[in-house]
């Protein structure tokens, strides 16, 4: 889906909430068996409970990763249960030059389907360039809600911080219909900033509730007539409960967080 | 395998190579059938041919995700398939915080028993140091060869340029028996200067061949006393040529990179 589908469910839906599925087998609800099918069933159930409140859904590859070729199938298999109305993020975090981010880019954008993947800027131009010919969206990592975030982002460099220069020159790559940033939440003050830099494009917010960051904080100061905004939260939802009843809390959470968000929209 | 591992490799075998295996179906010999099984058929031929010259592998994740789960258990096959005396190089190009980080490292470092990891700096401290808690080597992306290495490695920052900052910065956080660096092979003049700061560290040096760095260039800036160098190449030795005598080719070019080192040992 473009992003322009996604301005639209953001107004159905009067929500700007990315639920993550950071699914981990240590961490799921106690009856169910510690197998990686169990992932997905857990998967599907938070889907089913939440994909009323939410309009994007995140897949962080680490946790699929650590399981080899079964959590790759896994992988999959969750994508394909998302209502094809959410936007999918492919939380990769990749960045590669030429041949190779363009192999990353079939990987999550064509072979994948998913919507969108999150990107490393590092090595610069060419290796952010392989991801937009797919007709999807790249999202950038501009400034991370991490403690490390202040060993290079806040570099000063001669057009301002790091992350300022990232996000201004990467933004002439593209567009706000095929490139989105990461902006982390805890630095809900920078917003402002980094929203006279991209007045236009997404954000996409990680790191509200267990993080640290506040959804009132960030709503204020990030969102713009199309919305604008992503906020994601996964452990806050998905693990609020650890029983049987784990889908209708995480149901109960989103709900919480949409009705939070249909206020500020 | 151990740094340490590595050096005495480097003396017995005379060699501070590193064949990079981005191995592609659309590049194998003519010959062979284009199915992902031919990927490793094709890989085990090389490997054979040319460990005799090579003192590492370096599997791009890449070239394998783009074939989903069954490209991820060809990359496991491939890897058990690397005499247990050949430093591993997971060229994963990773890098993420806290929890996730520490997924990534266990897919490649303890899951699949990979040597070492490729990593990005973007995120700071805490996306790196995940890497380091597995007895391994975390190698970290400094100088890149990319035309885009220029929009921020080379940017000014208070203490030299980006690359620079992140180089110096980065080797506090470990030492030269966890932590190697990346740097580029066609920005053979920097490595003098990338020397002064990182003098006892290993440096992974991509791009001799078709990316268009000297390896004689490479070797007289860059070599230290415990070598210090490894020396990727991919395209050159594992595509020499396209017919049923690729691995033979294969062998007859790391043979003279090889030969070429030993002269500069």
């Amino acid at each position: 889906m473009t992003v322009s589908d996604l301005i639209q469910q953001i107004e159905a839906k009067k929500s700007y909430l990315c639920v993550g599925l950071d699914s981990d087998i240590e961490k799921l609800p106690a009856h169910l068996p510690k197998t990686t099918a169990s992932i997905l069933t857990f998967n599907k159930a938070i889907i089913e409970a939440t994909h009323e409140f939410a309009v994007a859904y995140k897949i962080n590859t680490a946790f699929y990763e650590q399981y080899g070729a079964e959590g790759w199938n896994i992988m999959e298999k969750t994508l394909e249960l998302i209502p094809k109305e959410c936007f999918t993020i492919a939380d990769a975090k990749r960045g590669d030059i030429g041949n190779t981010g363009k192999m990353y880019a079939k990987a999550f954008l064509q072979n994948m389907d998913f919507d969108s993947i999150t990107v490393s800027p590092y090595m610069g131009r060419d290796s952010v360039e392989p991801f937009l010919s797919y007709g999807k969206v790249v999202i950038v990592l501009g400034l991370t809600s991490n403690s490390g975030s202040q060993d290079f982002q806040h570099l000063t460099t001669p057009n301002g911080k790091l992350y300022e220069e990232v996000i201004s020159t990467v933004a002439t790559w593209g567009s706000p219909e095929n490139m989105m940033f990461v902006v982390g939440a805890t630095q809900a003050e920078k917003l402002q900033e980094i929203r006279a830099i991209v007045p236009n494009h997404f954000l996409l917010v990680p790191g509200v509730g267990s993080q640290g960051g506040s959804l009132e904080e960030v709503s204020k100061n990030g969102l713009i007539s199309s919305c604008g905004l992503l906020v994601n939260s996964s452990r806050g939802i998905i693990y609020k409960s650890n029983d049987e009843g784990f889908a209708d809390a995480a149901r109960e959470e989103a709900k919480l967080l949409q009705t939070e968000m249909a206020s500020y929209l």
